[in-house]
């Protein structure tokens, strides 16, 4: 179980330390002028305690990527956030989000991505006030850092971060926070840790084989067994698994350990192809060529 | 509001006639030796009855075609169908199908597709006791025609017929039912007659800009607004969308009738390069050789 928690507020722009087990969130104040429209019915849960979280699952064709909008209707200001943002797709997404009425105030990654670049910087640079997050653990920049036990809160909802390394040393999981008035099954944003019947390679960027079976054992497949996976790639059209679905039928990670690292050892895969430009692209929030000139 | 409700009983295998108004729906037999393994909570959503809906959209990347998976879990057979299934997909569908421990009892199509080839023959001939099941106005072959008003049940689930021509003259929107048994909100299988902000081409297979207007406006855009609305197609990455943002944001189907009928007459589209294969295909299950060969 988690032991430390932090809580990430928006208005001052950083991560801070609180007590241990605190468990409230501060509402996001939020300065982003979209209009607040009357709910039009958005993909949405309703938790028991009328908190009603909005989802949206995207999908980048090029890189099969998954990007996520989330946000909390019942709040007044409509919080969001999108989890692996896509650069060629954020005009995209600020439309979206601006069609749904949000306000969108944090642009997040699971990792460092080696196969796109992602759109955290672009839409720092578009949507007013909006802060990228990444894990404290990926040494890249952004607005805050966030490591295992720690909350993002968006209105009454917030995710927890689950530390995951194996594909990156610096993946974690995001996940929909516990209790009534979070929402049920519980959803997981895997990044590239859990694939469907799947993971992402370790032998690039401080990956390991023997960290990502402990992440995923110890962190994925305690969670509930109905808790929605949602990864940040799938190549055969899937779209969602499920804990139980995993643990039953993963064909890598339902082996023990030393059979998982054997597997992964001789994958035998090529070298990612976007790999030279999309790290050195996404430490700095995808935007490179700005951050190289001092801008 | 619909006149007159028809029941399709798995077991008899054809549609039959009942009185207007007639609500229950048969619980399906199915023969298909399916392992009912433990509920593992696969993405599903309950109804206040008890009654879970599963629920997976697919997709096939080649023509961004979307396949949907419904099942009632609650039911002890566990009965399932496939909305638009694709011939290049069908080993993955059936793969997943088998590890949630379903039945598939029927495979479905919005209409005689254009793009790509129906994976309802090979459905067919890989699942013992599935049915095929189409538009009569379709005049294309299946096991089981519908028509506005019909009901497919599977367990205490059921979808509603609603004739949605203009795209093709055989086009169908299939609708979860209405009431405390069924899932909320509603969730409409709208094929190529409205896609997420866009629609279907209206100049080919009896199309017709006019039918397809007021078959949106009159069948899909007079449900609950937050009716959830998936497409058999999208091409920028969206997943689903909702009567409400279609009623505000679709392009083409927010303006008056006579600006969409100019629209979509001015879409110089070019021919549509799989039609000569897939439509001659899909008129018997995609399985035009062996259709050909009388087996």
């Amino acid at each position: 179980m988690l032991s430390k928690i932090r809580l990430l507020k928006f208005s001052v722009g950083f991560s801070f330390s609180s007590p241990p087990q605190k468990k409230y969130c501060i509402p996001e104040v939020v300065t982003f002028a979209a209009k607040l429209r009357s709910q039009m019915g958005s993909a949405s849960y309703a938790t028991s305690s009328g908190s009603s979280l909005l989802f949206r699952q995207l999908f980048e064709k090029e890189s099969s990527t998954y990007t996520y909008l989330l946000a909390d209707l019942s709040h007044p200001h409509k919080p969001a956030l999108l989890v692996d943002p896509v650069d060629k797709t954020v005009d995209r997404d600020i439309s979206l989000v601006k069609e749904l009425g949000l306000n969108l105030i944090y642009a997040i990654n699971t990792h460092v991505h080696a196969d796109h670049v992602t759109g955290t910087g672009l839409l720092k640079s578009k949507v007013p006030g909006l802060k990228s997050i990444i894990s404290k653990a990926s040494n890249a920049k952004a607005d805050l850092f966030v490591e295992t036990g720690d909350k993002i809160c968006f209105g009454d909802l917030f995710l927890e971060v689950r530390a995951t390394p194996g594909h990156t040393q610096g993946c974690v999981t995001y996940v929909t926070g516990d209790g009534p008035t979070q929402p049920q099954p519980r959803m997981a944003f895997t990044g590239d840790a859990l694939l469907i019947r799947g993971c992402g390679r370790t032998d690039f960027q401080g990956g390991s084989s023997e960290q990502l079976y402990k992440s995923v054992h110890s962190q994925i497949f305690t969670l509930p067994k109905d808790t929605f996976l949602y990864p940040a790639h799938d190549y055969k059209g899937f779209s969602v698994t499920t804990v139980g679905e995993e643990m039953h039928y993963n064909p890598r990670l339902t082996k023990d350990e030393e059979t998982f690292k054997t597997i992964m050892a001789n994958l035998n895969l090529s070298y990612p192809k976007m790999i030279d430009v999309a790290v050195p692209a996404n430490m700095v929030c995808g935007l490179q060529d700005i951050e190289s000139k001092g801008s």
